[in-house]
């Protein structure tokens, strides 16, 4: 990622390991549009912290997160006894997993690191395989973020205006993210284009995150609210949709993303826009055969009754301008009557016949073709 | 209206006259859903304003207001000269006009209080008729929503979830709304139903305005993002749409309302779920000849890059209650990356395939059946 933010300027990953201090190094995402600064965590508590308070957020940025965090547990251990080291890496775990209970990535993560630490015979060289491990897991997502820019950067031609929905960018994993992968491909090649952010409510990811993302990286955006992008679609103003994924159904072909990204897709099929979906392959489920069968967390009301943001004027942020002479707090605000209740469905599910293609970093396959090239995706994947 | 906030318990219109003291009372929209509160303008020229700045907003209230408006700047008229009292009144009516350049309500119902002025062959009959025209307008305007209730109400059945986007309800009107008619004369019939209300960004009339008249009226709601509509009808939780119109073709059926409507038109179709749209039919534009000429305001990109409330904590209103030692002070707070734009536009065009029926005063009809059904319902309109 490319970040020119106050004295913050060059290229940066959302979850390193500084291995003179043994900190893992995080973005502090909840601080986001509006401040840039780094977490370091100085224990595998404050890791856990850090994933469980959402500092990180993201499947691949969680996953990264846990396998650095186990690495620095481990490493924290003080003696020679295999068995004890054996027990206090477990503990490790298990503070870590129950940062994020229903998250399958940071286990996935740290099982991966576990099985490579096994070949160590002293708590020493477990240490130093679990620190490689780790590494190389941060490596593998970046490699399959860019795999999914290769394959993704073709469908973006000269001149296109692309939707998004939420935040599949870097911020979600260690570096390129997947959703923005095809774009960031594509303006390496040269190309422009145009984005439209939507805002994403309740939580704003589009047009906090992904919004910050682009401006980063110098791409042309707009941020719109979740109402406008039908419009857009009429007057033929949109040539391309794509989102990310939190879980799609190898059976099936199935997505389940953030709320808001069905009826985009259903937009995207009266409209015969193209509506792709960007997923690593470590989001693949193969195991459920319907979507119906995925659990739809339900988030906190206040989330829709309000928001978060920065005091100021409507006009303070012309021209990127800071409003004058306000802290910059981050503040909460109801909006919604104070005596009404809300509710909050966190993800839907688009069904595959909305899909026309999922972007992978082995391939574009149709929704209904994961299933018959199952071999190859699963031999792929991570872990 | 029922209105039970603070000290205010009673019956209220949106808008009324004090003849005892010649002002205009205007519920304060502004400061809802947090204060409920009463405008009085001493003056034409502070009704203009209040007109202005949006105090009073909706096609129905605001035609009220400047009739009103008229009749008060008239009586405000010292002297006998009726030529001189002619060149008074047109000052006013143009002063009254200026406040909202863009909408017809104000001056058609002004149009109609000068007609009923001009048999008085003195300023003060002339006065005497623009007081009791003016009163007439608003009478005919809740009598019109009334009826809008009554054809309405059989569509809403005992235990029907009904969606509803952006407020179209009392506060548009003088009383009982349009797209809320229905409902209220389905709950007076004795029927319960649960309305989820569209949060409608960017400027959330439905978390604030209609969350607020629904809570007033004691009927059972929730507040929805709007990405959370699809959702719910994908699991068959919602029975029927109800919207407004900002103006509906009667050429054409063709419907302009808040942006976001077409959308729900959209997913209700492929959910076959009814779409009503319910309009006072001084709505209807029997002159444009495609849902393309209708021109579609471009708003201030602030109010998609942040909201305004209260400030508090997300658990502060659980149970009603306030935030604890907070002023209650209406903020604006930046949510989007402060150097990112927005494209903002108010309005979208939901063409007659994607509408079930228009429910008007004088009976629902299929979009397309207006035009050959015009006769009827040009002689049903107030003016």
């Amino acid at each position: 990622m490319r970040v020119k933010s106050g004295t913050f300027k060059g290229h940066f990953r959302t979850v390193t390991y500084d291995a003179q201090n043994n900190e893992v190094v995080l973005i502090e995402q909840r601080l986001l549009p509006h401040e840039f600064k780094f977490l370091r965590t100085r224990s595998y508590r404050e890791t856990a912290a850090a994933i469980r308070d959402m500092a990180v957020r993201g499947a691949g940025a969680i996953g990264a997160t846990a396998a650095y965090g186990l690495a620095q547990g481990a490493r924290a251990f003080a003696g020679t006894n295999l068995r004890r080291f054996e027990a206090h890496v477990d503990r490790v775990f298990e503070t870590l997993k129950s940062a994020r209970p229903t998250a399958v990535d940071p286990v996935n993560a740290m099982q991966q690191v576990r099985q490579a630490m096994a070949p160590g015979e002293t708590p020493a060289e477990r240490i130093s395989l679990a620190l490689a491990a780790a590494e190389e897991f941060a490596n593998e997502d970046v490699r399959h973020c860019e795999d999914i820019g290769r394959q993704g950067a073709r469908l973006i031609r000269e001149g296109m205006r692309v939707l998004t929905h939420c935040n599949a960018g870097w911020l979600a994993f260690v570096d390129v993210g997947s959703a923005t992968a095809p774009l960031y491909a594509a303006r390496d090649q040269g190309r422009q284009f145009h984005v439209y952010c939507d805002e994403t409510r309740p939580r704003c990811q589009g047009a906090t995150l992904t919004a910050w993302e682009l401006a980063q990286e110098g791409i042309s955006h707009q941020v719109i609210s979740d109402n406008a992008a039908g419009y857009l679609m009429q007057r033929g103003e949109i040539d391309l949709v794509i989102v990310g994924s939190d879980r799609t159904l190898g059976r099936t072909g199935e997505v389940a993303n953030k709320i808001g990204t069905y009826t985009k897709a259903v937009l995207a099929r009266r409209h015969r826009i193209p509506f792709y979906v960007a997923i690593p392959l470590s989001t693949i489920d193969w195991t459920l055969r319907s979507g119906r069968e995925i659990p739809i967390e339900e988030r906190d009301p206040g989330e829709v009754l309000g928001a978060w943001g920065i005091e100021g004027e409507p006009g303070d942020w012309r021209g990127g301008g800071k409003p004058a002479g306000k802290g910059g707090k981050r503040t909460y605000v109801r909006i919604a009557n104070p005596a009404s209740d809300a509710f909050n469905p966190g993800f839907d599910v688009t069904p595959a016949e909305l899909i026309t293609g999922i972007i992978t970093p082995v391939g574009i396959f149709k929704p209904r073709e994961l299933w018959k090239n199952r071999a190859r995706l699963r031999a792929a994947v991570i872990r």
